[in-house]
């Protein structure tokens, strides 16, 4: 990617500054204050129901005319529901706890020195995304309760939408004292601006990326500023030798077909030779009457029931996340090959074992370096609300930071506070 | 910076894949396993020390020839005193509890799944720091503790130094059957070797930069792979109108003059109006006593002792990291005066206020953005050791993951794992 021009980044930077400014307020504000502002948001949100719906009517013609897939357009529409759906998850953060202030640990040192590290905001915390404008009113929520000011870039698809929602957003916020800078949009500045904020550094404290493989690889590619890398899901299922077969069945019925365009569904299944024949016919079987396409190995083909049709498996299709209702298959030798084929092939966010093995079950999830492990679980549970950890922002695959789903403690770093009466060093 | 030949980067992918099978196996072994190489490393240091030191030797000479500042070359040196320093930390480390597998959080959901979050090591992470060969120990040590493998680069001036020190760590390693390539050094493909790493995707867990400001800054901006920035300290000393003075000279001397070398010295002195004509012609007395070279805004300059010498501030100054016996003074116009200069110059690392106004205190600890803020205490305490964490491997600026001193804790990640009973997800 080349530089953005100068007047971009000019732009992009007084943005920042502005966000800085906002954050700096927003660090000092009561849960009351900030509680108060996720409800604000959440009535003007309604009351500006229709005003967005037309925006996004907009939009959605707009995408229809430049030839937006299906899916795509359909991430894209803003119905009255689902406005009432953000606005339902805008209450619910109003209810979680505050994690700014948290202390995280503590202790009184030999001179005397209390010692406190305690949860503070990021500050600045940039989001890019596509066309899901929905997630605009998700981080601009999570951002203001975890005291952070957020800047968004929501993708040209949704531009119109997202102004409209980001217009109501500030208003409310600003309706109860608190800064409307606390939301800001950059869709107007398009790809330069993203360019640009990816580049400010001492300027933005996190930038997440949200969506495709290629959007969030660009993302960590080019970023100067600290970055978090969320969703690429490559998720495997295995089933083990000592597996209850028709629970695995569920098991697996439910990561591949739950939700399948989403980053916790399965996209392969893996078999341990020693429960091929009697699972694969039975799997096979019920995933082809949902509508899945199966993708087979050799030694899975030697198990496929006669009247389901299937494709042999590419060495593609191991490293490929469908997000759809497809996928591949494999015979394994036992754990051991599970272990191996996933450490290949895994994305690092979630993988699951059937097995009623306790040493096997121990085993996998010792050693297998995912953002989650399920032992006889659904992949579809690496879910911030799944979890508990009430909303997420998005779910991290890198080690750094955050790993699996980032909720409010997510956004917040640390400051260590050491409180004194004279005490100076000696050694 | 230009990318690094294919050769180099081959080399340096290999030395990742290597350092992943190592990473795979020190994920799995047991703290005492651990602990015993860590004891073993040191008893090969001091058996070695001979030939270590004779290295070193060359390694000085070539340095001495090559025109290195005596800072520098004091860095560099490694003398059989140093060496058993180093042997101690390892020790040390051995009585440290194991951060891998501590349970973060955790809890039983509704629907009966068992979540747990522990920790887990991050895998492979580089170092790169300059001439101190003390911290190829230091950083070996750590990350073996803490199941990672590490790849070190050294410096070009340390080079021999460094190569004996690592033959003789992975010998230790491997006598207990632990796998040797948990460190290994590039130190051999020079600066492009640093490149290739800085790009190594998906090999390199984590990169940590440790040195000066240009080396950290080069890192940052070239890195695809997770950074976490070091060390740069231009810490302040708030000095407030409620301050206990003779407490607050000595807090100011020792954060000056402790070791003025280190990241967590304070290089700027903020005075409250209120209290200037009483304190600043003890301070400044004092610290021009200690040898402490005096640059001074107009009105600190108003009341500095006739018979001490002294250069006016320039701009430069409050931004100036001086690491020597050298300090900015100004006279800032009570709290809101302080905290806006903080704001402005402040690195982000260090802070401290000597008050004994519960309110002020209070507002300095919120407002202040910094990996540490100190209530009349030394900023010399920023320490991984002060704190009680046990070692350090370096102190983050960042707020991304780790802020302030990196302990053991630090260098781990965490995975998510989720124990069911054929749990899957209905809505």
């Amino acid at each position: 990617m080349s530089a953005p021009t100068p007047e971009i980044a000019d732009a992009i930077a007084e943005t920042a500054r502005r966000a800085r400014v906002a954050a700096r307020e927003l660090a000092l504000a009561s849960r009351a204050a900030k509680d108060q502002a996720l409800l604000a948001m959440g009535e003007a949100l309604t009351s500006a129901a229709d005003a967005i719906v037309a925006a996004n009517t907009v939009d959605l013609a707009l995408g229809r005319d430049a030839g937006l897939a299906d899916g795509l357009l359909d991430r894209l529409a803003l119905t009255p529901e689902r406005i009432a759906g953000v606005v339902e998850a805008l209450r619910e953060l109003a209810t979680l706890a505050d994690p700014v202030g948290e202390v995280v640990r503590g202790s009184t040192l030999p001179n005397g020195l209390r010692l406190r590290q305690v949860r503070v905001p990021m500050g600045v915390v940039g989001m890019i995304y596509e066309a899901r404008p929905n997630v605009t009113v998700d981080a601009a929520g999570l951002g203001l309760k975890s005291g952070n000011a957020v800047i968004l870039r929501g993708g040209s698809a949704a531009e119109r939408t997202n102004r409209a929602i980001v217009a109501t957003l500030r208003e409310a916020i600003a309706s109860v004292g608190l800064p409307a800078d606390a939301v800001q949009t950059i869709d107007q500045h398009g790809r330069a601006g993203v360019r640009a904020l990816m580049r400010a550094r001492g300027l933005v404290d996190l930038l997440v990326p949200r969506g495709g493989a290629s959007l969030i690889q660009t993302v960590v590619r080019e970023a100067q500023v600290p970055v978090i890398e969320t969703g690429v899901g490559n998720c495997h299922v295995y089933v083990d030798g000592a597996a209850r077969l028709e629970q695995a069945v569920r098991i697996v019925l439910n990561s591949k077909t739950q939700r399948p365009s989403v980053c916790n569904a399965a996209e392969t299944l893996l078999v341990d030779r020693a429960v091929a024949a009697a699972f694969l016919p039975m799997a096979l079987g019920a995933l082809a009457e949902r509508g899945v396409r199966l993708h087979l190995d050799e030694r899975a083909a030697a198990h496929v029931p006669e009247t389901v049709s299937w494709t042999p498996a590419t060495a593609e299709d191991w490293d490929t996340e469908y997000l759809d209702l497809e996928i591949a298959v494999g015979v394994v030798d036992g754990l051991e090959g599970a272990i191996e084929h996933i450490q290949r092939h895994s994305s690092g966010h979630t993988e699951a074992i059937c097995t009623e093995d306790l040493a096997r079950a121990r085993q996998f999830t010792d050693r297998i370096d995912s953002a989650a492990v399920m032992v006889n679980a659904s992949t579809r549970f690496t879910d911030g609300g799944q979890f508990g950890l009430g909303a997420e922002i998005g779910i991290s695959t890198q080690k750094l930071h955050a790993r699996g789903p980032m909720g409010l403690a997510e956004l917040t770093s640390t400051k260590w506070l050491c409180l004194g009466d004279g005490q100076v060093r000696e050694g």
